[in-house]
């Protein structure tokens, strides 16, 4: 899997230096009085990844505020949001008893299921914590709203598991529930704090919400195509945690016939029978076709209303989850 | 177990409207546009308990504003304090693998561990959200602090479980993180929107965090002492979690040579064993004195400072802690 992230670029060195105030300002927050909580903490280290949340949160305030200096607000935004993610991963890894994430034991294999669930609240509370310190009374509810839609889109996903019956719609609810909500907030926030006016910023939130949406379609083909060692966590865990994704539950509104043959290769945990009979209707490259198609829109939106450095960028990233499949 | 809140007279009929008020905006902010979701949050019924920290927050906003007339924001930060409550009740269900709360099914013995834990963080969000639609920003900033407290204080009693070289100071500081903490802010918000200044609003948050102190004393005493009946979840629990408590922690201070007794009934699980080293040490009444102490110090910390109907049924509530055991 690439990084998402050309760092070679101008914007991207800027970006990069933003990010390590991004990672010190979580850092410092999640410090605490007690060397135990430290000590969990810093577990954390290794969830450590491209930092997509607070990158959009960034490049949309610089596309927007149209300005190199970051302000102090915009970064702590930025932290929010990551440690949001954060916490989302904790409790995810709990749900799906994944032993590695990114290469690494996951909080769960390392502490224990019980530290991981209070060490995902620590997150979420602190995150809402650094949220109001920005005093800025409106991020404080569209981040409730989010976290409100992230939680109810898990519960969603969850009482779905095997359910060959899943349509598309509801499929794309629960991919923008429990993802692209986040995404789309980032970018929103980011232009919010810019000062973009309502159009800007609802471009913007809707660039974040597409991104999203590609990302995880993205997220859930790798899952069933790749190897562990090319994403650095168990490849096919979806199978085995009886999610359906994008290609079967497009495969299945062509093909209800396949159903049987579904449900056999999910309860076999049979990644090769269902990657073939994904690969025999062409559903694996439909689904490659929708992630283009969700990239190309988020691009025209914001080439069609914004033109500067930022927001190429923010084109540019978006274009990446295009390749590497 | 008594109900510990007399509904009898002037002011209990008042607050009883109030809390029915309280249950209302909970419910209508946990309703959710996906079924799935009001499925879950539906089983949250059973987990309705005396509102508390609603109760005390209701009554330190009357000793301060002196005025009948509750508004709005004050029933939100009354439901906001229980929705935090609920949310730290359905994970420490996960933790205590705990299929019996109030005579009831757990969620997480009712939906899963997976469901527990996303309901849980449906509750945190939801409180952060309903909190920031009072538009207060020092109560949101209050609310953080509270909960990463309250996350911190779970976090440092896992880390000590089995230690039977906890501190007694180590252990007052887990009791005022874990449960004091919530109690203390409980008050202090009621007294901040009642317009208290500094001093009542200092005089009402320590009151809450002695009555915090001695609720959880109690409540640990009757794991150790009660039976099932009489406290609607089953007994003994501390010990099968290897969480020690204030009597074993007292006695241990005082009697080391009794560390290598005490470590084999938490092994064996052995309940009599325990309760017979508590009682032939006089450690049972010295955890009731500690009750004592802390509720006649909050009674005699709001009485120098305040004098109205409901700072005298605050005092009430607290006395209440030191009968029925």
């Amino acid at each position: 899997m690439n990084t998402m992230l050309d760092m070679t670029n101008e914007i991207g060195i800027w970006l990069s230096a933003e990010l390590d105030e991004v990672s010190s300002v979580m850092s410092g927050h999640l410090q605490n009085k007690h060397p135990e909580v430290n000590s969990v903490c810093s577990k954390l280290a290794a969830y450590k990844g491209k930092m997509l949340r607070p990158s959009l949160l960034l490049l949309s305030w610089r596309a927007t505020a149209d300005c190199a200096v970051v302000p102090k607000n915009v970064v702590t935004a930025a932290a929010v949001v990551e440690l949001i993610h954060l916490a989302t991963l904790v409790h995810d890894d709990i749900l799906d008893e994944a032993d590695i994430r990114r290469g690494a034991q996951t909080i769960n294999s390392l502490c224990g299921n019980e530290a991981a669930v209070i060490l995902g609240d620590y997150l979420l509370s602190s995150a809402f914590h650094l949220c109001s310190t920005i005093k800025h009374v409106e991020l404080n509810i569209l981040l409730g709203e989010v976290t409100n839609t992230l939680c109810a889109g898990e519960l969603v996903q969850l009482s779905h598991r095997n359910d060959v019956d899943l349509s598309l719609d509801s499929y794309f609810q629960i991919i923008n529930d429990k993802t692209a909500s986040l995404i789309a907030a980032s970018c929103e926030m980011g232009s919010l704090l810019g000062g973009g006016d309502g159009g800007i910023v609802s471009v913007l939130r809707n660039f974040g919400g597409s991104v999203g949406k590609a990302f995880q379609i993205r997220d859930d083909l790798l899952d069933l195509l790749a190897q562990k060692i090319d994403i650095g966590k168990p490849a096919g865990r979806d199978l085995e945690k009886g999610k359906l994704t994008l290609p079967v539950i497009a495969m299945l509104a062509k093909n209800p016939d396949l159903k049987p043959a579904v449900l056999r290769a999910i309860s076999n945990h049979d990644r090769d029978a269902l990657r073939k009979l994904l690969l025999d209707n062409g559903s694996i490259s439909s689904a490659l076709h929708e992630i283009k198609k969700l990239v190309d829109g988020a691009v025209a939106g914001v080439r069609g209303e914004i033109s500067n450095d930022s927001s190429e960028q923010l084109c540019n990233l978006a274009a990446q989850l295009k390749q590497g499949i």
